[in-house]
């Protein structure tokens, strides 16, 4: 059995569910009977059916099972949620082999599915890919293991290395990067829990910070506006995406899905947003700007990914971007934009 | 990665431990680049080189260590013993994925060195062919597991059930099988660490309990001789091979490497000889009749495997064969004789 192969395939089919199964982790599952696929599933949606449901569902010949080999990208849980434990359902059907990506981290699973599935006498083999496993549901993990989002930093900067150039008066935003690059955020946008940006950035640019040209969710909102200089007519205050406001704004007006959270400021900020993020339930934030706002996380070494666009324009003098150092990941072009994604240095 | 093939061969490789390893489990290696088999190693023989050392000392370019596989059937010790712990060897040559056939029960390994593996950064996996492994060092698993001996009984029977023919005086005694299925006898005798017979067998057949006809160690003979009827005339006392005479006799006379052991008898005979040898540090026993031995172990339900030997002569009257029910492992046949191998049910 080339069990890599089967695998990477469960990986492909957990990506479908990004941005679309939190607070469950990307899953994905296939059967295979006689080196042949005949099930493949992948949880869509926190609530709906787990994978390992999906995959033995789209089984057409369940007589099949009893001589099959299921793969799972994570541990099949073995507790009661929102669904019957998925442990029990492999069991079931008697499939016999079971090989699985890695283990649960969560504490109502860890090990247990697996434990529950020897028991019954299955041939359980753990660890197939478990890096790439482990990297598929890396906001996730971060959040469990580390009790925070995962945190992804966005900037783009002009070919000279500046976020945006000395400001003129009634000056428009200007744009460093092209529409295919400003897509690809969009698409970002999507699989993100939320989405972080300082008053500054909305001062001066007026974002929406949803994902209009891309199919998917939009991310939560979070805007930090301490004194309260971002008024009604700002778009993060207008839609009915969630949005909160981090302020300190006494008679903070909210308006239809807007929220204020106080009480945060003061020292590490970016450790008390992150715990706040945590607090919450959300498992990863984009944070696109400004320079404060992403300056703040960087000094806190608060961060896991950051995704630079490096345009063409010179702007010569304006807001520097801030300079990091991590672990290149990818670097590629997108027309004439630079795309440069790092890692955080463990 | 065909996986399933090499660790199919760290198999094969750790049986030709088997009756040299004792009190260490049988384990095999195998070290495999760009799908090809580098290095091999099994464990020999107790306070030499583990398994994996032997596989990577069989490396010749050992800068390609960094770029294979180590396979290997139990989990790579974390532990000084005798030798240095296995996972730090495999650290220390960076060998970057390791593909582990099952967890070592013993309390001082137990997961840590998988542990100390991922830690370290290596891919590893966990369970591969599991069964089969777990299978190969029965005898190591019942001991740790059960804290008793891994237990096989073995007689051989008339074509017509009995173990014995009507004794009539002076008579010799009678081969039921032929020359080949003796030799198997003698092999299987090198394989465990010791051979357990009663009083009654002793005077009947006046055995050796060695195996001289098979290359390999001799394992510790066992006797039951409760009340002191076996002189030193038989066999069972002469030769330098341990033997232990489990009797209640006053003034037992100790001849060379054959010693007695008293306080055993009264209820529950076979578990306070099962307990007895587990004290002693004996992971496996065969058991070899007679009809009173056999039978006070498979009445306290104290046995794992059978090794039935059916002659094709016909006695019509004499000592009836054990009755028993297992599993059929195997059924064969050496010659004229038929053999068949039970493992009793879970």
């Amino acid at each position: 059995m080339n069990h890599e192969k089967y695998m990477q395939r469960c990986l492909e089919l957990a990506k479908n569910g990004l941005g679309t199964t939190y607070p469950n982790p990307l899953v994905g599952s296939v059967i295979v009977f006689d080196n042949k696929i005949i099930g493949e599933g992948w949880h869509q949606k926190a609530g709906e059916s787990h994978a390992e449901v999906n995959a033995i569902n789209s089984v057409k010949d369940k007589s099949l099972l009893s001589k099959s080999t299921i793969y799972v990208s994570l541990e099949p849980c073995s507790h009661f949620g929102k669904t019957p434990p998925c442990s029990d359902l492999i069991i079931h059907h008697k499939i016999p082999n079971v090989v699985v990506g890695t283990v649960d981290p969560n504490e109502k699973v860890a090990g247990k599915g697996i434990e529950k599935l020897r028991q019954s006498g299955a041939n359980v083999i753990v660890g197939m890919l478990e890096k790439q496993c482990l990297e598929l549901n890396r906001r996730f993990f971060t959040f469990h293991n580390q009790k925070r989002p995962y945190i992804i930093l966005k900037w783009a900067e002009s070919a000279d290395g500046f976020l945006s150039p000395q400001i003129k008066k009634e000056q428009k935003p200007v744009w460093i990067t092209n529409a295919y690059s400003r897509q690809l955020v969009h698409k970002w946008r999507t699989e993100e829990q939320a989405i972080l940006v300082g008053t500054n950035t909305v001062l001066a640019d007026n974002p929406q910070l949803n994902s209009r040209d891309w199919k998917g969710n939009n991310p939560i909102r979070i805007v930090i506006d301490r004194t309260g200089k971002i008024s009604n007519n700002y778009e993060v205050k207008k839609g009915k995406q969630p949005t909160i406001f981090i302020t300190e704004k006494e008679n903070f007006v909210s308006v239809e899905n807007c929220k204020p959270e106080t009480s945060i400021f003061g020292n590490q900020l970016a450790e008390k947003i992150s715990h706040f993020l945590f607090q919450k339930g959300i498992q990863s934030v984009i944070i696109e700007g400004g320079l404060q706002t992403l300056q703040t996380f960087i000094e806190a070494n608060l961060w896991d990914e950051a995704r630079i666009f490096k345009g063409n324009l010179l702007f010569q003098q304006g807001t520097k971007a801030p300079t990091l150092t991590g672990e290149t990941v990818k670097r590629t072009t997108i027309l004439n934009d630079e795309l440069l994604m790092l890692k955080r240095y463990d």
